[in-house]
């Protein structure tokens, strides 16, 4: 039975057991010892074996693996912008997994391709992009990077078939924007140096005039601006660019602009919060994960363009030996940047079944609720230093004179919790990201209680950098 | 419990029974019905409404997608490169589904990390590539598009930092190869139009003395010649370009080799069949999909280098919010495309427990020997033309004077079988992909007899293409 080709049924019962336990394990160890990388092969066997092992000794080893993996759904991680999960949504990821379909053809798809067309519509629609174009690519970094290629070829003419002409093609984007832009700018070929970092208000959001300045300064050197990289939601402050604003910069100096809203354009779910991206109807790309906000399992990102045809001008490459049957419309892969390409659609088509527009809206309110909640106790402590006031779910902090990054190590050491920290105008501070919606004001006070608790055995440290430090980001 | 944090136990047992009822449907109807694109929507009500759905009408609506998407793991399933499923894979995916890991960070995925940088070890060691560098990827083309970078950045001095500073910079690739090669050259700012094809001898593989006569023209035209990608396993035919001769021309040139060894790359798993990628230990870097014929859920894809450091190099970009614990060597974030990136290695490296490398080789072993039965049969019946000797899993064969392009539609709307059709030296011609272990020589049988059926109800056709259609491979 080695080449069984169905999921047999003692697999889907061992399945079930490993879940439970899983789940339990969540429960009863929320933050996992740290296990040292030197040491982890060898205890849990991690060795590939010459000869193989039986269905059950192999399912050990999984467990063993299962049981040392960092808990991301549990009451201990704030350290990322994921976490926590919609339970339909990962039932419909693991359907996935089983259907195995590449998402290039209606013919190897089918109805996939359809339901995925559904879902970049309906983000189209909430985005003010409805009859523009989109892809689904292998997350936010993707998106991005899906968006620079499509802005770079239509700003530069020949690009996609000449090859970049020479010259320097600048890339404008916040200080405190993700690291991905200039990744990006070097990957394209745009050269990493070529991107601008735009200084920002006190809350972190891009000063448009200070855009407009830089575009003016390098338009006088012979340079080339070329896109603006707005972002929706900045990673450690959560700060929204002001869109508008930049869209008029941008376009008055004929540049493209992207809203990089992966962790923020969620925010277009909700009535309270959507008046952040004002103006996102109006830029030419959108990224915007369901991954992140939306409690989907990883990678769930959509890129958007606000005119139609984009993505099959800059990404189409005809294949008869794989596009040869049905309209391109229907075959994805004409307009994809990867060929074979795993379902992402059907986990958040069925979250969003379920939860529809309004439970949605109820999530990301019930996720801003909680930050404030977090917000309110940082500032009402004496001993608590607020770093800015929060526009998102990112809730910025010191302990006075306590070190920040150590807090963060002892934390997670001490098994107390997973938070991470970021640089803000020059101090380390805690951030903490209230992601996942199941959390309760009960879990949050607690994790505060515990900042505090291994603050108090950190000797004083000032959490100032230096310049270095404060500029890598 | 519109946010409960666990995937609760109904959920599993909902799970279960779908997957039950999904593995006994691709028995009984190993071939899905065509569905009218345009009404398939309205038919299972994919629309995304307001006020959401239960639990339990959510899954119902699950229930019918399900059953209305093309099956890729039956034995009517013969269309593509992947096909097939090893249960201890699919379970692992699941797994990991709930794990939700993202690889960035030894902080954020732990041992899960740790268990990558195995699989890279070994496949680095399958290839001789040992001490090199690797990453995965999400898919082949994203693999090439890696290397690619790579590529460009050693051959092309400054273009990470400054940007590409105009000129030609050529791509060598065989008239047989991937798509993404061209398509990769435009976004990456090389240019689609800097890719020459190389003509190919007859069976599909490059040409080494016509690559250095190319080479040469382009110096004396003030091209600047810079990488090369040989095909380990062409998409039509299944080719194996001569690795050795290519790295030697290639490198004599100061060239990048890299190969893509997507689809043939498994060929490493088998003492019989590894002597066809001879020479790959002396190339830069190399492509290669476990999805393809090891078996495991898409995507599972990497790439290797045989010097280190090179992700790193090319990938790396500081970002203290997210590397802010242990040394980047624990931290792949540091060196891949993407910023969080899904667990594409747990299924493979379950797999592996299981199977072994024994195992593996037998695996492949028997997708060679399906080929060699279904080449035998095609040989032998005088109705059919065998298109050349095949080296892989490929099988390409006309029945002789029938449309291949309508056969294989045809076969799809009687839901006989899933087949695709390519184009082989200005022919059109079946193409039988071997990719599923757990078919019988019987079931191959019975396709062939199905395409002869099909063929009988088709009027004669020549499948000579005009030049346009030949080369647009």
């Amino acid at each position: 039975m080695l080449h069984t080709s169905d999921a047999s049924c003692p697999s889907m019962a061992r399945l079930d057991e490993l879940v439970q336990m899983l789940l339990q394990s969540e429960v009863d160890n929320p933050v996992r010892p740290m296990l040292d990388p030197s040491k982890v092969a060898d205890e849990l066997g991690l060795a590939i074996p010459a000869g193989g092992l039986s269905i059950e000794e192999t399912i050990d080893k999984l467990r063993g693996v299962v049981l040392a993996t960092p808990v991301t759904s549990g009451t201990g991680f704030y350290n990322q912008l994921f976490g926590g999960r919609e339970p339909i949504a990962v039932l419909a990821e693991m359907l996935g997994a089983i259907l195995n379909n590449s998402m290039y053809t209606y013919k190897a798809a089918g109805v996939q391709v359809v339901l995925e067309q559904i879902l970049l519509d309906k983000m189209a629609s909430l985005a003010g992009m409805t009859g523009g174009d989109g892809l689904f690519t292998p997350g936010g970094s993707m998106s991005n990077l899906a968006a620079m290629i499509i802005a770079r070829n239509e700003k530069v003419a020949g690009t996609r078939e000449e090859g970049l002409p020479g010259g320097r093609y600048i890339v404008y984007t916040s200080a405190e924007s993700h690291y991905s832009v200039r990744k990006n700018a070097g990957l394209i070929g745009l050269g990493r140096e070529n991107v601008r970092k735009v200084p920002v208000d006190n809350t972190g959001r891009m000063l448009p005039e200070e855009l407009e300045r830089m575009i003016n300064e390098d338009n006088q050197r012979g340079n080339h601006p070329t896109m603006v990289i707005a972002t929706s939601g900045t990673t450690v402050m959560g700060a929204f660019d002001p869109i508008k604003p930049i869209v008029e910069v941008g376009h008055r100096h004929d540049l493209w602009v992207h809203v990089d809203g992966a962790f923020g354009g969620s925010a277009l779910l909700s009535k309270e919060f959507s008046p952040l991206m004002d103006g996102v109807e109006l830029a030419d790309s959108l990224t915007w994960d369901a991954h992140k906000m939306m409690g989907v399992p990883l990678i769930c990102s959509v890129m958007l363009t606000r005119e139609p045809g984009m993505t099959t001008n800059h990404f189409d490459e005809s294949a008869t030996y794989l596009f040869q049957q049905d309209e391109d419309r229907l075959n994805p892969g004409t307009r994809s940047l990867q060929c074979g390409r795993r379902n992402d659609a059907l986990k958040l088509w069925a979250a969003w079944q379920h939860l529809g527009d309004t439970g949605y809206e109820k999530r990301l309110n019930r996720q801003l609720e909680l930050a404030a909640h977090f917000r309110d106790r940082v500032a009402e402590d004496p001993e608590l230093t607020l770093s800015f006031e929060p526009e998102w779910i990112n809730v910025c902090f010191e302990v006075t004179g306590k070190p920040s990054d150590r807090i963060c190590d002892l934390l997670d050491k001490r098994r107390l919790a997973k938070l991470g920290w970021g640089i803000v105008f020059g101090r380390r501070v805690i951030r903490m990201v209230c992601v996942n919606p199941a959390l309760t004001e009960g879990d949050l006070d607690e994790l505060l209680a515990n900042v505090k608790l291994v603050a108090r055995d950190l000797p004083e440290a000032d959490n100032a950098v230096d310049n270095r430090q404060a500029s890598d980001d």
